[in-house]
């Protein structure tokens, strides 16, 4: 069973899961052999090699776990969070721990052995994002599960142990550093200018149009002011809302197109490089996140952390975000 | 010249720097040729491929930028930080900036081409340690300067650029987010229980023993109970001190033959992985920070951070510290 630990010091938890070092490739820093020449637990006709699905897109006549899908969700065999694990904090003196309580599920994007968004069509990534949206809505009713984390690892640099296009979604028991953080800065804006801090930034960045890679009806892609990495982009709906399964339908193809082409343009730019993306939205309980504001944020994973990232907490980037964003917008769109 | 960023929404700041960008490896995910075969700029006789040394431990009658040294400290040749920015903190809009006034220093450990900390001799590395004390002590006296980072990165995994041994020196000219959280965290538990919270936890570690990695008269190392990646590990004096600097010089060699032990377990469990090391002191302006007590945090990389954790701010640890630290006490210290 996985424990979530906080550091005895300052407000960071790890969770602690044996559960993962059973998985290939743990405990080493060197790359791993490609995936392709061997059997791929992924690929459609391989459904016995993956736990059993919880959810997928396929065809009418098909049986879960056979052929006929064009996504699975299924639990992740090495999971860092389980539902079987009891709840209840532990204190002895500094070290406070809890049972790792939540979802870890696997979406398996593809039948055929894809390896980057870029290879799925629009359609087709339009289902992803619909199985998103429908796992954490199906999810959102357990009163134990409080924050669902969406992401994708694509490259062995930005942490992929599977070659086959997969992201995951994981619910914590407790609201994670990265989002707490976010949500306080957006209810401290909210109470000093009674107003949703991202939907500020929005405004400033489209009036600015210097970080601005690409806008559609619904939604804005551009480079933050203070990115972490070359050709880091954000995307964010015009309109506010705090859950990304508060997507309308109508919107769902929109979406895919230009989180789509975002990443079709930093492939060109960065000569494909490894990249993290993660979908931010707000806890379970969205009764008191209406300040927040759901979003995407892809990061391409081309500058190593080191030291100084590990020590200080902040980041080296040797791109200008102004530079980032003009390169991504003299690459041509996705057809 | 480069810049401060802060995030518009959470306190994490980016140091924007072009410099960086001229590096050989920038934007690259994959992994460098070694550099055994080519010409090494920290190697002796290549002293004119550095910049100019601004200490150095060296022969009595050897010149500056000579052979004849066993530590040399050098400006970075590509500083993510220098003393030539102008101070002025800007603000537009949701943007906030400073530029990045600061030190960002390389302290060559050997004239030899070595890669890692355990094939210095015990002096050697004694010799690294009393010219980061030094180089502190010199730097603390400048008003600009806030907060000191010393770290080194071993291997690409890592972030190490060039393979021959060397540390680096930063000091910010703002107090960064993960010292800032333990001083923050130094000083809630300073006020609720009039003590220190590391001088806490050592009484704690060494009283359970189940996290005890190695103990000297002067310092105990042991991995933490939230330990971020498998077998990191913590040293901290057994006394009370917040500043590295304040470490007395007949506690040096102690210090060296304890890191360097702790460095050769974890090569030796792990098959030599890449690692990072930290040392965490008080920023210079110490009347303030009594609480705190300096330590070195050591980093192996043998996980790769991916969306979850850049997500959450939080880590999966395949391997409980308690199994980490009995499988370092299997091992043999060096000789």
């Amino acid at each position: 069973m996985s424990e979530l630990r906080k550091d005895p010091i300052v407000d960071r938890w790890v969770i602690i899961s044996k559960a993962r070092a059973a998985r290939p490739q743990e405990l080493s820093d060197r790359p791993q052999p490609r995936n392709a020449s061997r059997v791929c637990p992924f690929c459609e006709g391989h459904e016995d090699a993956t736990t059993p699905e919880v959810a997928a897109i396929r065809r009418a006549e098909s049986l879960p776990d056979s052929t006929g899908w064009q996504v699975r969700v299924v639990p992740n065999k090495y999971p860092a969070l389980d539902m079987s694990a009891t709840t209840g904090f532990q204190v002895q003196g500094l070290n406070h721990s809890v049972p790792a309580v939540g979802v870890h599920e696997v979406i398996i994007e593809s039948p055929r052995h894809l390896c980057t968004t870029t290879e799925l069509t629009d359609a087709e990534y339009a289902d992803v994002l619909r199985i998103y949206r429908q796992r954490l809505l199906e999810l959102r009713n357990d009163s134990r599960l409080v924050a669902p984390l969406i992401f994708k690892n694509v490259g062995t640099a930005a942490g992929a142990s599977i070659e086959h296009l997969h992201s995951q979604l994981t619910v914590l028991p407790i609201v994670p550093l990265e989002l707490a953080a976010e949500l306080r800065g957006a209810a401290v804006y909210a109470q000093a200018h009674g107003r949703c801090v991202y939907c500020q930034l929005l405004a400033d960045e489209l009036e600015q149009q210097i970080r601005m890679v690409e806008q559609t009806p619904n939604f804005v892609a551009f480079c933050p002011f203070a990115s972490r990495m070359p050709l880091e982009t954000w995307i964010l709906p015009r309109q506010h809302q705090a859950d990304f399964d508060s997507l309308a339908d109508a919107l769902v193809l929109e979406l895919a197109q230009l989180t789509r082409s975002v990443t079709a343009k930093i492939e060109s730019a960065l000569d494909h490089p490894a990249y993290n993306y993660i979908i931010h939205t707000a806890p379970f309980d969205t009764s008191s996140f209406d300040h927040y504001h759901w979003h995407i944020e892809i990061i391409p994973r081309v500058t190593k952390t080191a030291g100084f990232e590990w020590g200080s907490g902040y980041f080296i980037n040797p791109m200008p975000p102004e530079e980032a964003a003009a390169l991504m917008r003299s690459k041509c769109p996705t057809g």
